[in-house]
């Protein structure tokens, strides 16, 4: 468990706020992008999952802290990590740097987020597929 | 027919982008909103109907013209009229304008929403139930 | 201090995602929503607020817990309060009910957003305006 | 001139609706993105286009048509072409289509954007510098 997973953002316009800055919310888009990638690594597609199991994760937790702002055309980096893993729910630690080109990367924002599994009609918490846990214990 | 449907919509950081102005996609979502308590003021309500009738709304074209830009702390008035009204479709006309303290209003942005009815689950074109027409007509 | 102020929010089709439910990263937009009009019901504009101090508010810590979805066509209430105030920053406590028509309302979403004020320029902490202090002080 | 420009698009969450669809106006996010990176791979980065002449592009007119739509998880590709090119602003044609695994391409949405030239400052029309509009000819 716990191999670190990487994915880079581009900033574009649309994550910009008139602060010239990417709108703090954001994050949590590009973080759930990241994750979505990640899942996909492991061979996870939600929708497929979905389908089969009628089940999906749902986000009930997040807890965010901001470093520095990134800017229109930034390269950032999502690093997306398993921090605690149980029978209904996964606890992920994420964080978003700027790759800079010639210097060290710049810390921007990091949290928690924290997941649960639900069955897709009732939205009520159950038991993550075995196999999904498997997955995620050998990541 | 053609009684015109008038909303505030106030401009928050989340519309802007870095440019200082609003992001242009997201007269998008203020004529949608403006367009959904459109219908709302005519009686319908689109999860319900959905419920109802397993049909729904979907947008099939947009023709928008931007004239001006708007700010953070803006406040907008969102006019929307039925420009056609077809068995299957339905073209709306949508304007938006900044509302000035002191001043004539300023226009910011036109356009013309198409938007056909589908079934829900295969998203095929279908017609509107009468009932939607009618109150459409009478509107 | 400490008057809590509460500012409603309509869910329309931009606010969910294909879970049938309120994408989880929009009740950060709905809670800034909602403390914009809570400066703004203490006289405070933030765009003005820029042009004349050369400061604004960052977003530097969210912490969200989420209990029920909300769905298209809800009726949310954001309630907005100060936790804590100081010469930097402020932390605000903020929780979206959903009105329920004939029932007692459900707690979707709560948690804490801590709030930094900045130069705009520069992007460095500083020291709020005494007059906002005294203004958040006796709101 | 107009060589077509090819840029990949992943489906996520935050671009669905309750629809469980692509949410319509997220087409003019993809666009953008895509225009974006059709722009870096002439070379030309927006942010610091803006440092070194005070001006930017801005959108003034788009319209759509939406054919099928696409869910999540699905891969698209944006294909960006110049339609016209004046001295102080451009059209471009924008295509989104479904790269399917074992199926043709499907089209879901085109369109074409009409882009601008304005300085930063004032947000006035003007022409665009001459660099610039050297690389969209030989582009």
């Amino acid at each position: 468990m716990a191999d670190a997973f990487d994915w880079p953002i581009r900033v574009y316009w649309e994550d910009t706020d008139a602060g010239g800055i990417v709108f703090y919310a954001n994050y949590l888009k590009f973080f759930e992008r990241a994750r979505t990638e990640w899942l996909r690594s492991l061979g996870v597609e939600q929708q497929r999952l979905r389908d089969a199991t009628g089940g999906m994760f749902v986000v009930t937790g997040t807890a965010l802290n901001y470093h520095q702002p990134a800017r229109l055309d930034d390269c950032l980096q999502i690093r997306t990590q398993i921090q605690e893993l149980g029978r209904a729910s996964l606890t992920l630690q994420q964080v978003a740097t700027r790759i800079n080109p010639e210097k060290p990367d710049t810390l921007l924002c990091e949290g928690s987020i924290r997941i649960g599994w639900v069955d897709a009609a009732q939205m009520r918490p159950s038991r993550m597929p075995a196999a999904i846990i498997d997955v995620l214990k050998h990541s």
